[in-house]
């Protein structure tokens, strides 16, 4: 009899779901803040959905199945495809732009690795509808007040901002790579940071062997870190208007301007990015950009967005670095003790009375003796405990008791179940 | 190109997805309060965790398929298998009684009917390790503390309440119904508000046939709705302290002792309950009680436990037939609107200076003329528009506009990034 869960999935206990439920709040609270309503969708949808976008390596690890009525469904392994569709059925209702959020889970079968999870969930915030730079200064914005959100600053978190139409227009310009090139030479580049030789071999690869010119390039690869030139050049004014944006709202000393960030997949079309830590010790935060021409690839509906992902993983061991692991923060505030039987009538009065005043509380299931309670209530994290007995009752009080600092005060239980301030 | 959701599940628009985080909230809400800790599980299991429990309808309805590394695995269909195995992992480490609860989204291969879904979000409330009464008027109570947070009183639900123990001491004291024969008798009883005729069918069959002694038990099934003189049944003592304690905790308005609730499941060991719209119209809002042998059973430890699911589908139909269909709750309270391109800066950083005050901020994405700016804040629900314009900046001021009364006053931008109330 098996007491795990499979491999790659969490079971979720309640300390770590207190953290969880941190980050998710957090991500709720700057998306209500940026304007961004929330949105869900089916967590199994038709296959076809995932394979309407091609080349892509997703496809590989779906959970797919054939479900009882016969269809190819798989689990989502990212939202952007359930959003292009329901995006689709509403588009002509909708008010442009649409701000949109949403944390999904998500399902890839992916070879293990230390903390490569099969299912995670990500915050995705996509703006919809508007083609101009501040749209991706806003939705970049979001994701670094996250962070400043959980209480990280500039020199612990980077924000890398690149944009693919500079490295076109250059790679087009210089070295004469043409459109039919492009996304394999992006997708080397890609690789750049992780292995210089694996960028070398696959961008030769996509420039048909040409090793002169795959030479060329991958002396550029190693300038783009470096933006300065190229930040002026023509292409990258939609890129100055993102970054200016981001210094004007404040967020300027988080921002780096980094054309190594290409993000391997094919449908990027425009402004790039990814947060690390500063450290990068981990893995990326979180990543996304621009696809302007995935709306009407997946939903077939022609309008340009910009968005990203941002996993509860990453973020998680960020903040475990921090603080060490998640404590349970108990829910329980007040412990209602007894001292005999006759007394439960009114233990348990008070403590709805307390429940409805919103405080967390608990009370003994059984009888107990008081030290017993007592004991429960401290084991709990209670800061108090209210101890009704015979002559409580008689004179419609009970002994209040700091679980602190041991000591006691009679309050009258109308008090209790009005304004007392514990 | 098909731009639907599965049958059977649910794209969620902002609208509906706000109506969801109602329930959600009051569920979280009367959870603490009730000093129950949140905790969740996969999504994904082991099939054999579902089958473990045998004599189930829910082993023919799972999403069952073989995943890339050859396990059998099914979509979880219920909570309960999760929170066993997750509880025995820690079963000597956890401080009972366990209080937990989790809101899962479940899956059911069904055939679809209307409002039947194949997957729906269930919250799910557990008292482990305490076998007395007092446990089970503890979740009966959060269930109704729920209804009553979503605004519905005595007159609107009902809390049934009933004991199979006190069914099979009279089963057995009164028509010699065994212990093998049990289960086939109250699963048969289950079917007697839907249709008397199916039910009669299933006791004489699980009574081997035996018409009289079926007539006998079908005459009792109609007195079942009179808990009068079988309230007063030895057998009823635990019952009767559990209605007691909700008549404590002032919940005793919403409660009926109703003996004709037996729950289909083979599971329930002593007292079970439903909630229902008084009306009857719609299906369970509700369904729990004791299962004290299952967390054996499925995680090898001996614990009693009590417990109930809560759908949001009944839950939001309810709602729906109160406060009609929902409405997106916007979450734009102010707009900053600029005259002309050289404000924006300041735009920028006033919209940021809101935001970092907690309040929900749009501005246009792209140069725009000030009435259609005005346009869109108006169309977002906002409540004030922030106007920029050269003068203001010059005198480091912006003009407030109240969309609903049209008037404006100008205010100083530092008091606008700090505490101007809106």
């Amino acid at each position: 009899m098996s007491l795990s869960a499979l491999p790659g999935f969490r079971d979720v206990f309640p300390e770590a779901l207190a953290r969880r439920r941190q980050i998710f709040g957090v991500w709720r609270e700057v998306a209500k803040r940026y304007g961004f309503e929330e949105y869900d969708g089916p967590p199994l949808e038709a296959t076809d959905l995932y394979t309407r976008k091609s080349g892509d390596e997703i496809v590989g690890q779906l959970y797919r199945f054939e479900d009882k009525g016969g269809r190819d469904v798989a689990l989502r392994p990212e939202m952007t495809p359930t959003l292009a569709r329901m995006v689709a059925q509403r588009a002509s209702a909708l008010r442009k732009p649409i701000r949109w959020f949403s944390i999904p889970q998500l399902f890839r079968y992916e070879r293990q690795q230390r903390g490569r999870l099969r299912e995670h969930f990500q915050l995705n915030m996509d703006i919809i509808g508007e083609a101009g730079p501040l749209a991706d200064a806003e939705v970049i914005g979001a994701a670094v007040d996250i962070l400043r959100g959980l209480g990280f600053g500039p020199s612990e978190v980077r924000a890398r901002v690149s944009d693919r139409r500079v490295l076109a227009e250059l790679l087009g310009a210089e070295f004469g790579v043409g459109a039919e090139e492009l996304h394999g030479v992006l997708a080397g580049l890609d690789k750049f940071d992780k292995s210089p030789e694996a960028a070398a071999e696959a961008v030769q690869q996509a420039l048909a062997g040409d090793a002169q010119r795959a030479q060329a390039v991958m002396d550029l690869a190693g300038r783009l870190g470096e933006p300065g030139e190229l930040l002026g050049r023509g292409a990258a004014a939609p890129l100055r208007e993102c970054v200016d944006a981001l210094g004007a709202m404040g967020l300027g000393a988080f921002v780096d301007v980094d054309f190594r960030i290409v993000r391997g997949l094919a449908y990027y079309t425009g402004i790039v990015f990814e947060l690390f830590d500063a450290g990068r010790s981990l893995r990326a935060i979180c990543g996304g950009g621009r696809y302007d021409a995935l709306l009407k690839q997946i939903g077939g509906v022609d309008l340009p967005m910009v968005g990203f992902g941002m996993g509860d993983v990453v973020l998680g061991e960020l903040i475990a670095d921090r603080d060490g692991p998640p404590v349970a923060a108990s829910p329980v505030q007040v412990f209602v003790a007894t001292v005999g039987e006759d007394d439960r009538a009114a233990a348990l009065a008070l403590a709805h009375a307390l429940r409805e005043r919103g405080i967390g509380v608990e009370f003994a299931l059984k009888k107990q003796a008081l030290g017993k309670q007592l004991e429960l209530a401290a084991s709990r994290g209670a800061t108090h405990a209210v101890v009704i007995g015979p002559d409580e009752r008689a004179a419609r009080q009970a002994v209040v008791r700091s679980l602190a600092t041991k000591t006691e005060t009679r309050v009258g239980l109308d008090a209790l179940a009005g304004d007392y301030a514990f």
